[in-house]
């Protein structure tokens, strides 16, 4: 086995690959990339227990050469060492010449480096299969969806479902629900009427991937019932869908609301910010205190003292209303609706309230409050 | 006890004043700065078992006016979240107001912070005066006698006198010396030539007093047997100093050698850093063979393989000579020379090589060989 790469390609392929390394992994041949160079190009594939991946450069791409020199043939290296190579080369190709079967030597024509590496049969099977129902999106919707969901997700393995984002399409809609079960966070896209399709797929899985898509147009993304496999660019990633129902209802977001505050969403972010200087607590509680006169962001600490500052309000209407919350909930959620406004919505002090964006109604952010002391 | 200052200046002089202030100290009183307000201006003190500061912001300063408003008085206020209110109010002036000696009354206009407080008595005595020797020196001076010297200090305490860099001036000369015993950095500026002088400061003080030095020209050091002062722009810093003899002579360095290299820098510290990328151990080993016909940087791993590279020699006289070290400690010394072109001496295999700029003699990096297998 061996060939010549355009350094840059190369980079760019093992850097995609080294999102399905872990730091470390029970099976060592996991640590590893395979690399198989053949009349198609080279493959490197990778896999973890939560993903696998799959990507092809191809011989020659755009009339320009990638490939040259090409014998045939597949070996498995470290995918750190490789990687950090590649990185460190300063040539302009990297050359690859397995001997043997049990030292690859790379060069960038300056640098020489003798590799230990290991058969490639060795190799576990990985099945990228694309199966189930299938559909393409933009790769900025698909961003989006995750960026403005992922970060409502459950951050520990306590409950597994609460770990996944559930996608799901039909009639018209594709939605994207992420829920730690004290906050939901809900953004819907248009997709084809015909279209069904339901998966919970890991939320960290899927923000790993989003970062993937730098100058990538579309993606296709397809799910049977224990794995999903999303395509674009020559690279196919492979993951492990959560199993169960998610325990999520489509009537979850109450719709009428005795309370309602508009606010600017720059002004609340930095006075929930100044709020939480106080506590000593890794979740900071804060409270909003509003009423047709004046709408307040307060907090309090016995070992620390109080704050409190007023905001500017846009619009409220309703009664005196006192309701206390996760600080960086209702940060996480502002900022998820990147909006220069946003509106609060309420039942009652209780009762879980809803964000959104006045201008918006494809996302969603609802929030249970916290019990005031 | 009131007073209404600049946020800016404020924020400037709190974020100095936070250089003393641990992330826990026995004494919880050492967690808080001790403001004292009066016609002289603000003073603002914090101190650690290392150091401690004293800052003061006038009344006024170059015909502007910093502080207004001032009922004379003192206060304890806890110092990280002090600083993070200053840091993240708006508005462009704060007012600070104790009530009773027991609530600071802090607002920007906009927001307002209650803070518990402490009677300023019962802050400890921080000595801050000046006594022993003392000399100014210009602040890049000093900002770059630490930065050549410190990284070469022990950074662990089994030989306290090692953490120390040798602050020594004699004969015209201010010489900075700093080793972990495997390895000694040492930098020399002039100075005036009746000055004696002699201190061990600890380095990482000095790394974190230099950050402080920002559009500062000069500095006064002072030093006693048990502390030096840095005194500047409305400053004072105080350290303890490290007992007992800095255990290094002037004459540790080796003066006529047997071989003789010079290199290119850029390209020494690439070829260092790739040969690194295989070894397993926290420290790299790598290995340098000359002779008059090539010069090699090398490395090998058991686990991982072997790399090697040519390097461009400049200049190369001597027999053949091959010489391992820990590659880090040739990489920071390089770094630390800051220059185009390096050289390096050698004596033989085992003995301490110098590498130094040749331009500079007033800096000079001291090596110990590490044993090859």
């Amino acid at each position: 086995m061996r060939f010549t790469i355009a350094k840059a390609k190369f980079e760019k392929a093992l850097n995609i690959a080294s999102h399905a390394i872990g730091s470390r992994s029970a099976n060592p041949l996991l640590m590893c990339f395979k690399l198989e160079v053949s009349a198609k190009g080279l493959e490197i594939t990778s896999s973890n227990n939560d993903i696998s991946i799959w990507t092809l450069i191809p011989i020659e791409e755009n009339g320009g050469e990638n490939i040259r020199s090409v014998i045939p043939g597949a070996t498995l290296l470290d995918a750190k060492i490789l990687s950090e190579i590649v990185h460190k080369f300063e040539g302009n190709e990297v050359s690859v010449d397995v001997v043997d079967d049990a030292i690859a030597k790379i060069d960038d024509g300056r640098a020489v480096f003798k590799l230990n590496c290991v058969k490639a049969e060795e190799y576990p099977d990985i099945d990228m299969e694309r199966s189930g129902n299938s559909f393409t999106l933009d790769s900025a919707g698909l961003i989006q969806l995750v960026d403005q969901t992922a970060f409502a997700a459950l951050d520990k393995d306590t409950r597994p479902i609460l770990t996944a984002i559930n996608l799901k399409a039909e009639a018209g809609k594709l939605i994207a629900t992420a829920t730690d079960s004290a906050r939901l966070s809900r953004k819907s896209t248009e997709v084809d009427s015909t279209l069904r399709f339901i998966a919970n797929i890991p939320a960290k899985t899927l923000e790993d991937i989003v970062k993937l898509l730098d100058g990538v147009k579309s993606v296709e993304i397809s799910a049977s019932s224990e794995k999903a496999v999303f395509s674009f660019a020559n690279t196919l990633i492979s993951c492990r869908l959560i199993a169960g129902e998610y325990p999520v209802s489509n009537s979850i977001i109450p719709q009428n609301f005795s309370y309602f505050l508009e606010v600017n969403s720059q002004q609340l972010l930095n006075a929930v910010d100044r709020a939480s200087i106080l506590s000593t607590d890794r979740a900071p509680v804060v409270k909003l205190t509003m009423s047709e006169e004046k709408v307040e962001i307060s907090s309090s600490s016995d070992q620390n003292g109080s704050a409190a500052e007023q905001l500017t309000t846009l619009q409220y209407s309703g009664e005196r209303l006192e309701i206390a919350f996760n600080a960086s909930f209702v940060s996480q959620a502002v900022r998820a609706l990147g909006s220069e406004d946003v509106t609060m919505s309420f039942l009652g002090e209780m009762k879980p309230f809803v964000i959104k964006n006045p201008k918006d109604d494809s996302i969603v952010e609802l929030i249970t409050p916290m019990r005031t002391r």
